[in-house]
C-alpha cells in the first residue's frame, strides 16, 4: 500500500501542483480544514498549518506516523505529542524568511518614513515634505536568532544598520554584529533603535519583553513584534507606549489571534498595526518545498532521520 | 590670505560641525539661501544644492573656484559653466544609496504589502488579513547604474529579488545578474516586475521612459520613479495607468517640482505618491562627508584632480 499523505490547506493548488510534480506515484489527498478532521485516520502523514490538529483526533488516527506543520512555530502542535510520542514532528521553518523580513522592513519604515502621515497627504492631495529617519547607521536588536532572524539580519546589514541579536544560544551568526545571551537582555536593548521580536512562543518566553525591557529602551526607539503576541505582556506595552517611554510600536501579532475592535492599540498615534501577515507569501508554497520535498522524500524512504526540522 | 568657503544649507549646522572639526583651520562661512546670493562675492568656494546660483550671480563672483554640490544630480547646475567654464563643479554623487534605496523599497511595499489599505484598516480598528507578494523571486529592472543604482541592487539581492540593469555604458557591477544597453531598454523592461528609474536629466534620457516603456512592460508590473519627473512622459504614464496597461506607479518626482493639486495622479488608485523625500535623510550631512572632506582637502591643497565627483 502506498503512503498517503493528506494535505490541508486553504489554498491546496499550488502545493499539490509542486509535490505531485516531485512525487507522481504518492497517494496525496487534498482537503480544507473543514474537511481534515475526516480525512485523518486514513492518512500515513499530514502536510498542514494544523489548528485544526487535537489530541483527539490525533489519537483516533493510529496509522499517522507524521505531522509536518507549515508555521515556523510549533507551539500549537508541540501538545499533540503527549498523546502521541510515536509521531515525528517537523516545522516548516526555513520558508518565512523573506516574507518577516520585509514585515520587519515595513514597520521600520512605518515610523522613519512616517507611513500613515505619507497616505492621508495622498488622500488629500497634500504636498507634505518632511526628512525622514534613514535605516543606515542605526542598530537593530533581534530577540531569537533562528533561521528568520539570519535571514532579516542579511537585509538589515545591506540597508547600512549595526545588527546585535539575543539568543538562549550565543554563538557568532552571519550578519550579526554582536550576540548577548538572553540573561543579558535588559542590557542588549539599550543600544537598539528597533527592537525586534522574532521569539517562538514557549514557557520561557511568555511576556519575557514587559515592563523592564520597555524601562531599558531608549525613548526614541522602537519596538516591533512579528513573532507571536504571547511574548509580550501587552499591558506594559500599552503602558510604555502612553507614557512616551519608548517612540513606537509596530505589531503584526497580538495576545489575541485577532486584535479585538475595542483595543487601544488600534488608535494609539505611535502604533503600526499589520493583521498577522508577517508569515504569509503569495509565494508561500514554493518556499516551503525547500522543507516539503526534502521531507516527503525521507518519509518515504522510511529515513526519519534526514527529515529536516525535527520537533522530537 | 585662506581660502573662504560658503556653506549653504537650511539646517546647516551638522555640516558646519563636521567639516570645522576636520578642517578647524578653515574660514567657514555659513548661510541660508536667503543670504547666500549677498555672500557669494567673497567666496573662494561654496557647497550647497544650489537651486539659487545662476549664470549672473557666479558671474558677478570672479574669486570663485569650486561649487561642491550636495545633490547627485547636476543638471541644475552645469548651465552655469557656460557662464564661467574655470570654475571646478563637482557633485555630492555617492551620499544618497542608502535614502534612495529605503524610499525605492517602500513604494514597492505599497503595493506588494497594499500599504494604503494597511493604514485604513487601521484608521477604522478594522483586522483586514490578505495575502502579500513577496519581494522574493520578483525582478527589478533598473535603469540607470551610477552609486545609487549600486547600492540599491545589493538591499534587492538581500530581499531575494533578480536585479537587471539597464544603462549607456553597459559593464558588469555587483549585484547586478543581467546588463543592457540603453538601446535595448523595450526589451529589457518586459521582464520586470518593478521598473526603477534612477536615471539623470539630461537631453538623452528627457521623456526617456514613454508610452512604447509602458507598452513592453508586464500588466502586473510596477512603475517606481525616485530621479527625476523630466525622465517620464507624464501624460503616457497617466494614460497607461488608466487603461490598466501597468499594474501601479509609484513616484516619488514629477514633471512639476511639487505636484500640483489637481494633478489626476494624487487620486488614482493605483499610484502611491512620496513629496520628493527620495534622496532627504536625518543622516545627510553624515553621508554628505564621504564627498563632502576628501574635497575639501583636494581644494585646500589645490590638487583639483584629486577631487571626488568632477563634473567637468
Amino acid at each position: 500500500m502506498p503512503a498517503r499523505i493528506l494535505l490541508v490547506h486553504f489554498d491546496p493548488e499550488p502545493y499539490r501542483r509542486l509535490i505531485a510534480a516531485a512525487f507522481p506515484e504518492l497517494e496525496l489527498v487534498v482537503s480544507d480544514e473543514a474537511g481534515a478532521e475526516a480525512a485523518l485516520p486514513d492518512a500515513d502523514a499530514v502536510i498542514a498549518m494544523g489548528r485544526w490538529l487535537n489530541r483527539d483526533n490525533v489519537s483516533r488516527s493510529p496509522r499517522l506516523k507524521w505531522i509536518q506543520g507549515l508555521l515556523a512555530g510549533t507551539d500549537h502542535l508541540t501538545p499533540l505529542l503527549e498523546a502521541r510520542p510515536d509521531i515525528v514532528l517537523t516545522s516548516g521553518r526555513g520558508a518565512h524568511g523573506p516574507q518577516m523580513a520585509e514585515t520587519v522592513v515595513l514597520h521600520m519604515f512605518a515610523f522613519y518614513r512616517r507611513v500613515p502621515q505619507l497616505v492621508r497627504a495622498q488622500a488629500e492631495s497634500r504636498w507634505d515634505r518632511f526628512i525622514p529617519r534613514v535605516l543606515d547607521g542605526r542598530t537593530a536588536t533581534i530577540l531569537g536568532m533562528g533561521a528568520i532572524a539570519e535571514h532579516l539580519a542579511g537585509v538589515l546589514k545591506a540597508f547600512g544598520m549595526r545588527v546585535v541579536g539575543v539568543t538562549r544560544t550565543p554563538r557568532p551568526v552571519a550578519g550579526f554584529d554582536r550576540v548577548y545571551p538572553r540573561e543579558e537582555l535588559i542590557a542588549a536593548v539599550g543600544e537598539a533603535d528597533f527592537l525586534v521580536s522574532l521569539l517562538p512562543l514557549s514557557p520561557e518566553t511568555r511576556r519575557l519583553v514587559g515592563a523592564d525591557v520597555f524601562r531599558a529602551m531608549r525613548a526614541d526607539a522602537v519596538f516591533i513584534n512579528v513573532s507571536r503576541g504571547g511574548v509580550v505582556d501587552e499591558a506594559a506595552l500599552i503602558a510604555a507606549l502612553r507614557e512616551g517611554r519608548i517612540a513606537g510600536a509596530g505589531l503584526d501579532v497580538f495576545e489575541e489571534r485577532v486584535l479585538p475592535a475595542g483595543s487601544p492599540l488600534w488608535t494609539m498615534p505611535n502604533v503600526f498595526i499589520t493583521p498577522h501577515i508577517g508569515g504569509r507569501s503569495d509565494r508561500y508554497a514554493e518556499g516551503a518545498m525547500k522543507v516539503l520535498l526534502p521531507n516527503i522524500g525521507a518519509f518515504l524512504r522510511g529515513d526519519h532521520a534526514a527529515m529536516l526540522n525535527r520537533v522530537n
